[in-house]
């Protein structure tokens, strides 16, 4: 059985809709919904909510508390963080920085749309992170919208709604090429 | 650039329903419908309709056809076959005798309900076998329900609904236990 | 507060998929799953599952028990009943010829497309028809694909895949023409 | 055939989310998608895009070009109108007031959640509103959530997150009671 430790934060990915207001927010974590839609075999995922925040409101304070969660999780086989994709990035780099020597793979993933929206990409970035968890080496990585990007170096593509990587040869690629 | 060649055979994943009829088969391959709901970046998808199958109904010289396909396929990067469940590990295992040295990832996978029904497994799992032939090393595995399997020894589980190994050791992961 | 009594009866609108199997049939009523996805305000639906049949399965003494169960509906407001599509013309008659002065609005309705799977006219049919038992005067109906047919005298269009008026006067219109 | 003429104005129903700056906002109709997931036998839909906001925004000019375009629709059969549920009402009354003997039933419809949002109210509500515009008597309507209601005395009760009749004796209902 692999056990995937699951960290939320908030992020678009999350963002739930008030009838009452009309305004997209986040308010609680809903990954127990995107969960249920997915089919995991021998993977067990232990969901930690700890933050509920659009991450260009999360503070240095608010990575601090990721980076100590990464370090308390138990998991064996890896750690799946859900993050707004607008400082995702800022993230990885302090987690590539304080965990120089991961013992199990950290994949960072977020949407570009909600997941209570039609045509999100929440569900396939959920689902390439949790699969990039169980199979990559240890490093701090980003995957999401096809391929995984390891960190230093990664970064989001406002413009064409998706992150990019600074460094190419951080890309991972399984081919002998 | 990634380059993936996806290779499709049929099986439940792709079967349709004919309203006249009131019955699902395989007509025609349907996955660029599903494809139209991923988004992927810097990966470009070659589609090969090779076979439009119940798997059950797949001959030998049907699985003749899908190793020169994997033979014949220009992929740089990874090739992904969707291929019904029940006989997919056999596939599986042809290939591994007949692509001793395989120059890049070979991704099988299927679905256990068919990807025009709700609750389906097929985008899932088509988004990890995607994401697998862009990951993996060179070799031959079936991706599905979160996790990938590497021939030889891989076997349907009927009764759960999933795939298992008989060979533990070679079910691929990325943590240092 | 107003009541509809829903009646089951199976038909493809309910028919389920057995991934053992592939098959699609009628196992048993999926129509409380239905009614989760609509919103009804003032309006009270007691479920009653009759049946959970291919309607090309049914029988004269099935027709009798749906017409007896028609008559003990409490509902004050209008009775629904779903129906597979290739008979459900056969059922209408026999309720319309035993039932000559309904109390209240009866609908069948039913689909071409499972429930259960993706693009189906099963909402679009069962909101049509709950909305129809509701407003309609005493009478018994079809309601389906945008609009309500009287009976006696409708079909099914097979080649078109719905329902047909064969005395036009009896479709119900609510213009001045 | 009927013909039905379908005036978007905006409101929850048709926002859309915009990936750049994650914002829910009427920006253009998007009813021409929600038709596209109707099946409509016999019903021709001519859609008229006559405004694009929220109806917080909605002037008294707005309404005035509402009742015109209510007056040139050239539709035998009925007219549906798109609208923001915040105002909705105010615009039915001011169309019950213009058009004391209308030609047609004129219903109005609107959403609490965007169509683009899973478990949205909208391609019920327009059903139902379609429905109605093809069944009910000439006079002005909301119809949604499995009900329609008559102008004069319609109200949002937002607590519910619905439509409410002031004087109950203008609701629908086909009954003999």
């Amino acid at each position: 059985m692999r056990k995937i430790a699951l960290i939320t934060t908030g992020g678009t990915i999350e963002k739930t809709y008030d009838e009452q207001t009309g305004e997209l927010a986040n308010r609680h974590s809903i990954v127990r919904r995107m969960l249920s839609e997915l089919r995991l075999e021998e993977t067990e995922v232990t969901v930690l909510e700890l933050l509920s925040k659009d991450s260009l409101e999360m503070t240095e304070a608010d990575r601090d508390r990721i980076v100590d969660a990464v370090r308390a999780a138990a998991a064996e086989s890896g750690i799946v963080i859900l993050h707004g994709t607008d400082t995702l990035a800022r993230t990885g780099e302090r987690l590539y920085e304080s965990l120089p020597e991961p013992r199990v793979p950290i994949v960072l993933t977020g949407a570009m749309r909600p997941f209570e929206m039609k045509h999100s990409d929440a569900l396939q970035n959920l689902t390439e992170a949790i699969f990039a968890a169980g199979v990559l080496p240890p490093g701090v990585y980003c995957a999401a919208h096809g391929r995984v990007l390891a960190f230093p170096g990664v970064q989001k593509d406002a413009r064409r709604g998706t992150f990019v990587q600074n460094s190419p040869t951080n890309e991972i690629s399984g081919s002998r090429r």
